[in-house]
């Protein structure tokens, strides 16, 4: 009979998970032994950096991911990157190394005390198997359940099971698929694009689920075909729409009262592959004017169930977009040409506006770039400057959680070569995941940071007086020097002091990784 | 009638707990607002960092200490950091931002879904209060069981509840005290005294409670009064006896066979302060030589119910301490002075063995300087070298989740501004708090970072010969320079290529925080 160790990693190679995220500890060694051929082990050296090199990783192949983490320290160090990971619905496969079993119960150092309960509420599912038998069924089920659910999934596995028997019925997992269906019913399609063909002045709301999807050019498709304006959805992580197509309004701003105020004149408003809605600021009003009609159209079941407004169609939104264009009429009128980006805004001295470091970017730059953008206080700058048509050119750290976009990037470089990619990363957003840099550069990635140093946490200043607290402390983050950091973990660092000087080094194709740094002017996120 | 928040900030000042350690966002502004005079926020770049920094200085001043965490991104990003707090008992009241009310159910951004249940199993209390009115008894009880429990709390506060209006009763909560009494009853005692004083050889064993009590200079006194060995218990955290003090014996080995090994021809053990016991290595055997009877004394009442043998006696180890005094006879024959340390093993080439460091600190430093340790793989070569004689001398992660000794070093470092303090970081270590760097140089603390660079995971790569999986991928951490990362985080830094250099080096006292780097042979845990 094979070991429980033999039979999970035929199966991890049956479904394509042989990439492994991990920092090991003395519990994981034991599921690290004998990797087959063909299995990467890629190391980080913090566990928020290894799960932020997953997330991305797994966002850009879009396929679930394993990551493997250190008993509880572990686990713990990695949760609050899983919080960006929940809200980006990303599967990964979370296997955590446990003591062995009889260590356990007495709390031995390393026992992770009460495992599948450490990362609820965040998990889908958790669980510890009753016995090492159970290693393998349990294996299928994470990575079964991350699938469906599309969320990550937890499995604390005790270092003692890997060389047990697997017993008679181990090897019945390797050959189990796990599907779902999600194509409406024909009453429900019928229902839905009479809605839609029946508005007078319908708008289509577009979520970060559409690109994660693959359905970024479906999603212009249907716009076109509707002939409304087109928004992203609120406290967007992935960009559904081209941004400088004449029929995006841009992102939703994420309070109530802006929102309602945003839709008034329209009847319909279908909004597919999205919460509704991911508001952030509190702003109250009404959700949605008087005689505006709602439909949402998500995968999620709990987006749907816990939405304060609206009818909600839990379903797949490829096959919704499929029969919305069957059922509606050819494309209307084009709305005109894309709308070109305004003249960026100019900095002073040696600090750059933003506008000035991302229209550099749009210009110097392949216009299939991969942004993974974690500077929340250049939000605005950035959408105003940028011109990004492709799938796939914008990642965002879904929860709000900072950490995600140095090691996304990181992920997202791993995942497609032979795509640039790109990290917009803030002088404050770095810190939390900065050892990315080493993977990076042991990974020889030709990955480009551009390091937009302000000195402070912009957003929160922002935040500060949006709140009327403009006396709080900890929000200066003065004498940082990224070039010096990222020297220090062998990757190229340069500082740029004028717009010239960022424009030329980004006009050269990187070899390896770089950062280049560059002074920041402060601005607000709106 | 006062706000919410003027409550809460009063009662802090009351409890003393006015140094806040944190790392704020908009759910936080809110309670940061209108700190009273007095209070001293401490920014940390990372939440991890922010928690190490945290239990350092609470370990160090003996007291709780408040952590201000950012909803449940940023309280995810701390819960590794608060394994170590959990195992070191160390009283964290973890205050986190929520979203406002109504924006909780329908998980608008920063919303911590579950709140409560994100930080459990890792805290000992964990709520939610049901309305703006109960925050202020709500924070006094975090205080209260952080306390008792001796176990972080965790207590997350939706920001629209701070400007509330807090109540007729809400006074009441500012003149709260609550104490726990722990000494033994008469028959208790007398019975304990009794199991001593009849012993024929008596073997002590103490826990890190017994430094963090402050409890190292009556553990001398007890033990002298024993005239038996001391041990200090297996993965310990705080030292609680002088280690070269002629009745000591080590620290225990942390497998079951090798501590029953080293209890033999003892008729009694006697436990203080600590788990029966932490052991790591699964390293099966009997728990106990036969004829051998283990009594244990604790505050912690889980450490008590789960060991797996032994009678118990849940009390506060300075009441049985000064019992056990009063009860014994006069101290026996002294053992001798205190050993001298060995002769050190030296390294090759530039490569420094590990030993030749220390033996450079304990020649070249003041006798009452305090270390914070996280080199796990040079376990051993410390102990050979150094002679630490002074309470508080030495802190450990406790759960053995790194990330802590940097952190640590500068909580220790605030805490004891006239004390020489000295972080010694493995070069794995380091990258799971090296943010803390930036804190040290912003509070301009005169902290000294040896930092041991040996271009692996040592402990691990040991740990993969005693599991005989010598293969298992992720263990070399090949082209880092914290001299670099230092400066980039504003630390002064120099690389020490000899141990005459490291010995100029540390005999002139640090203005500011320094790092020290060396590179080291490769050594064994034990």
């Amino acid at each position: 009979m094979p070991s429980v160790r033999r039979v999970c990693h035929e199966f991890l190679q049956r479904q394509e998970l042989t990439t492994v995220f991990g920092n090991p500890g003395s519990n994981e060694l034991p599921f690290l032994a004998e990797l087959p051929e063909g299995f990467r082990y890629v190391l980080g050296l913090h566990e928020g950096a290894v799960v932020g090199m997953a997330d991305g990783y797994a966002q850009a192949t879009g396929r679930p991911v394993l990551v493997n983490l250190h008993a509880a320290s572990g686990s713990g160090n990695a949760m609050g990157a899983l919080t960006n990971a929940v809200a980006s619905r990303t599967p990964l496969v979370v296997v955590a190394g446990q003591q062995v079993r009889p260590a356990i119960g007495p709390e031995a150092n390393l026992a992770n005390v009460d495992a599948p309960s450490l990362m609820k509420p965040l998990v889908g599912w958790a669980a510890e198997p009753a016995c090492a038998q159970d290693v393998p069924r349990a294996l299928a089920q994470a990575v079964f359940e991350a699938r469906l659910q599309r969320r990550p999934t937890y499995l604390s596995v005790p270092y003692d099971d890997w060389a047990a028997d697997a017993g008679e019925n181990a090897s019945a997992v390797l050959d189990r698929q796990v599907q779902r269906a999600g194509v409406p019913g024909a009453d429900q399609g019928r229902s839905l694009a009479e809605a839609v063909a029946a508005a007078r002045s319908p708008a289509l709301v577009l979520g970060g689920d559409i690109d994660s999807a693959g359905l970024f050019d479906d999603a212009v498709r249907l716009a076109e075909r509707l002939g409304g304006p087109v928004w992203a959805a609120p406290s967007l992580f992935r960009l559904p729409f081209p941004n400088r197509h004449p029929q995006f309004h841009g992102v939703l701003p994420a309070g109530i009262e802006p929102v309602s105020r945003e839709f008034e004149g329209h009847d319909l408003v279908l909004v597919l592959g999205a919460p509704v809605f991911r508001y952030h600021e509190y702003l109250p009003g009404r959700y949605l004017p008087e005689g505006t009609r709602l439909i949402q159209v998500t995968e999620d079941a709990s987006a749907a169930a816990r939405a304060p407004m609206g009818e909600a169609l839990v379903a797949d939104p490829a096959a919704v977009i499929d029969l919305l264009l069957k059922a509606l009429d050819a494309a209307k009128e084009p709305a005109g040409g894309f709308r070109p980006a305004p003249a960026p805004a100019t900095g002073q001295g040696t600090r750059l506006h933003p506008e000035e470091v991302f229209a550099s970017l749009r210009d110097e730059l392949p216009g299939d770039t991969a942004y993974v953008v974690e500077s929340t206080s250049t939000n605005s700058s950035w959408w105003r400057q940028m011109d990004l048509r492709r799938p796939g050119s914008y990642y965002f750290p879904a929860a709000g959680g900072l950490g995600f976009g140095l090691p996304g990037a990181v992920g997202v470089a791993m995942a497609q070569p032979d795509r640039p990619v790109v990290g917009v990363i803030g002088d404050g957003s770095a810190n939390y995941g900065i050892t990315a840099l080493w993977t990076a550069a042991r990974q020889r990635l030709p990955l480009t940071v551009v390091l937009l140093r302000n000195g402070t946490y912009g957003a929160l200043r922002w935040f500060s007086g949006l709140l009327g607290v403009p006396d709080a402390p900890g929000m200066d983050i003065p004498g940082l020097d990224f070039t010096r950091i990222a020297k220090g973990y062998g990757v190229h660092a340069q500082h740029a002091g004028s717009v010239d000087e960022l424009r030329a080094l980004l006009s050269r194709r990187p070899e390896g990784p770089r950062l280049i740094q560059v002074d920041t002017a402060l601005t607000t996120p709106s």
